[in-house]
């Protein structure tokens, strides 16, 4: 590492954590996931705007795989705290809808978008037919779980009925896109040899639910009275947390998912144990003091991960992603491309994700919610065109053009979702009888995470 | 950056995490600061012990290079908290004392160092004699700030009149070893051109004490009302500390002095303040603990920010710099060489501070207490040798030797000033009513750092 990537890295961390916070402020102020104000800046800061010589020079060349180390470690720790955060009771007797829903928002834009793939073939030559048309399926069927997860805590629904199904649908969509990706790149013969790999996801999770999640949970809770000050905790979760993040990463999955798993086997105190431990901690009872702390609560451990990646190193992901969009050299031709991959990408999801929950016996308003918000693309899809340009299975063009969907099906959201729920009602008609927030502490701070 | 890459890096710091902790953990039950054990776990992950090839699998030489990044971001943020936490006002009327103890802490070992760099020429051909001359001196005339700082505060000692005294011995005696590191690299003419720049740093200093200072302190101030979370305070002072860190190393001195600096300016409260404020809040005064608030207390962002930063990034500096060292082939005269560096480094260190000390009228043991705190070598040595080694001043062998005696003049500061200073007394002959901890409650807690 010279002297000058270092002043350069520097510089560039300097700029982006300043800008992204800003444009994230002013996306928050329009009503829009900081998110939005945080990818569109990067595309700002790409060739779109400032050209490729003055982007190049305030990026250089060689300082990029650098941020774009950094990025991955931050979007790592972030989705271990989307993981650890993720509320598993809430969905608990909704299972089937939260199945039903999610499979109707991947089968039909992965059919529309294949079609589409089909239509593009001839003007964006792919390296192989097959791959590309599965590629596009993939890339229209995707909904993007942390962005997803940074909106549903932005409008304070996270811990809803609402919010954990559309985080399970957001989910299960993922991981159908990326097996459909990993097909896609066992097709496009990228020659890792590591697709039989893959199958070892499935021991994987079964060995972190019933092995590791107990074993870290007994570890947690005997360090709680010699690790005073939560350092080895903490140690202990971001060790885990980076090498389940190493191991999907080896086995051709993506690093995201073993993040978001090692977060989501993280002990957690169960509504229940943390109502009663409130309720009797009010009155002074120590012994439920001690009982509310029994098992760790990992939201602390999540918290101090989070202050520094969520204002250092997650902006640094955004911005890299809109970086590599230019859309300086858009013709008719690719506005009408444009335009028809709209199309496809929102009327797939939302009429597929609104036709199965309305199957399942969902009013139209949640149902109608429930489509807007897996409709939602953001960093999920921005990795996945990535890798589809690293490929060849995209063109620097249709790149720049999905990147465009994916903001914009991102800032739909917000809009759309005010359009339908307008207010925070006590009932809108949820099969649930507290729909709405059930830890009120959290609904009430409007918006845990900092950016 | 490659699957492959991003596999190695994730698994390289989830080792790191995991096993510097541990290493710094027992580093502690051996009473010895954790860097010790931390730079030691370097060595022994590095060939010495696993050899080239193991060494070379674990941590992959396309990984270093992000390894390397990482490192220094963390070594920037600490040098930010160090500086931030730096108590000036305990200097206050001491500045000669400091002083004079600095320029004898520098002048002996430098000399002694060029004599043993014209011993050593002969077999270690160096590019430059000149160069490899001054460099030795260099080497041998530094004092770890930081590791020093690390020292301080596991003491429990920072606070206090001989931890403010030895800091600001560091601090002088690094910017001079600093500047002959710039006259090295200057003569052995390694062509970055940017010798003249180095000059920038005086007016650059100036600017950040009466501009940017004030007007950080307004910002924060005034964002205090509306940044209820922090979060714009953060920003502005991460944004600030890493262009600051750009801006240093760009003029050629080291991106450390750039992020200590932008600490040693941050708003904070005085000790006065400090504790008129807690007085009056606990007596209940609404009015006193706005007042409390009213200037920024930089404390918090500094613990936001070395959250994350001590168990993950921090750590890998220590261990790439002991990465680097290979004693696997060392023979009888190496060991000789290493046991002369060993006598001139720590007598020349011990005899100028101590008798420097005792020349400004400091009884015996503080002068001693001094001599051994400023013998400490730790990270900034690590950091020059690394130069060294660039530049051509160094060969591996030699290198190795250095890392060696940097370990070992660190290792030794505590034992021997648990000799001088055997408990924690309320008067040990310093010439300060309070000599010992001002702020109780940091010194209760032993150590703020986590690592």
């Amino acid at each position: 590492m010279t002297n000058h990537q270092l002043t350069m890295l520097f510089l560039a961390l300097a700029l982006i954590s300043l800008l992204a916070f800003g444009a994230g402020a002013l996306a928050r102020r329009l009503r829009q996931p900081p998110v939005v104000g945080e990818v569109l800046l990067g595309v700002l800061l790409g060739p779109t705007l400032l050209g490729e010589a003055a982007s190049g020079a305030l990026f250089p060349d060689d300082v990029r795989p650098f941020l774009t180390a950094l990025a991955n470690l931050g979007v790592a720790l972030f989705m271990f705290t989307v993981g650890a955060e993720l509320d598993t009771g809430l969905l608990r007797g909704r299972r089937a809808v939260a199945g039903t829903v999610a499979a109707g928002s991947v089968v039909l834009p992965f059919g529309l978008g294949a079609l589409l793939a089909l239509h593009l073939f001839d003007s964006h030559p792919a390296a192989d037919r097959t791959g590309f048309v599965l590629f596009m399926g993939a890339a229209m069927s995707v909904t993007a779980f942390p962005v997803l997860a940074r909106i549903l805590t932005d409008r304070g629904i996270r811990h809803t009925w609402l919010g954990a199904v559309a985080l399970a649908c957001a989910a299960i969509d993922d991981v159908l896109a990326w097996t459909l990706l990993a097909a896609v790149v066992a097709i496009s013969g990228a020659a890792t040899g590591s697709q039989g790999l893959l199958l070892l996801f499935v021991p994987y999770v079964l060995l972190m639910i019933t092995v590791a999640g107990p074993a870290l949970r007994r570890l947690l809770a005997g360090s709680w009275a010699v690790d005073r000050d939560r350092s080895a905790s903490t140690v202990v979760t971001l060790a885990g947390l980076l090498a389940s993040s190493a191991f999907t990463e080896w086995i051709g999955l993506h690093f995201i998912f073993g993040a978001f798993l090692f977060g989501a086997i993280m002990p957690r105190r169960t509504a229940r144990t943390a109502r009663t431990a409130r309720t009797a901690g009010d009155a002074g009872d120590g012994r439920a003091d001690a009982a509310a702390q029994a098992p760790v609560p990992s939201e602390r451990i999540s918290d101090r991960i989070s202050h520094l990646n969520d204002l250092l190193l997650l902006p640094v992901f955004f911005v890299v992603a809109g970086l590599k969009v230019d859309l300086s050299g858009m013709d008719g031709g690719d506005l009408s491309e444009l335009a028809l991959i709209l199309v496809v990408a929102v009327g797939g999801k939302f009429i597929g994700a609104f036709g199965a929950a309305r199957a399942t016996g969902l009013p139209g308003r949640p149902a109608a919610a429930l489509a807007v918000l897996v409709n939602t693309r953001g960093l999920t899809e921005l990795v996945i065109l990535t890798v589809g340009l690293q490929l060849g299975a995209l063109d620097h063009r249709l790149y720049s053009s999905m990147v465009v969907m994916a903001l914009v099906t991102t800032a739909m959201a917000g809009p759309l979702l005010h359009l339908i729920l307008p207010t925070r009602p006590a009932a809108q008609g949820l099969p649930d009888a507290a729909p709405y927030p059930i830890s009120t502490t959290r609904a009430q701070s409007g918006g845990e995470s900092g950016t």
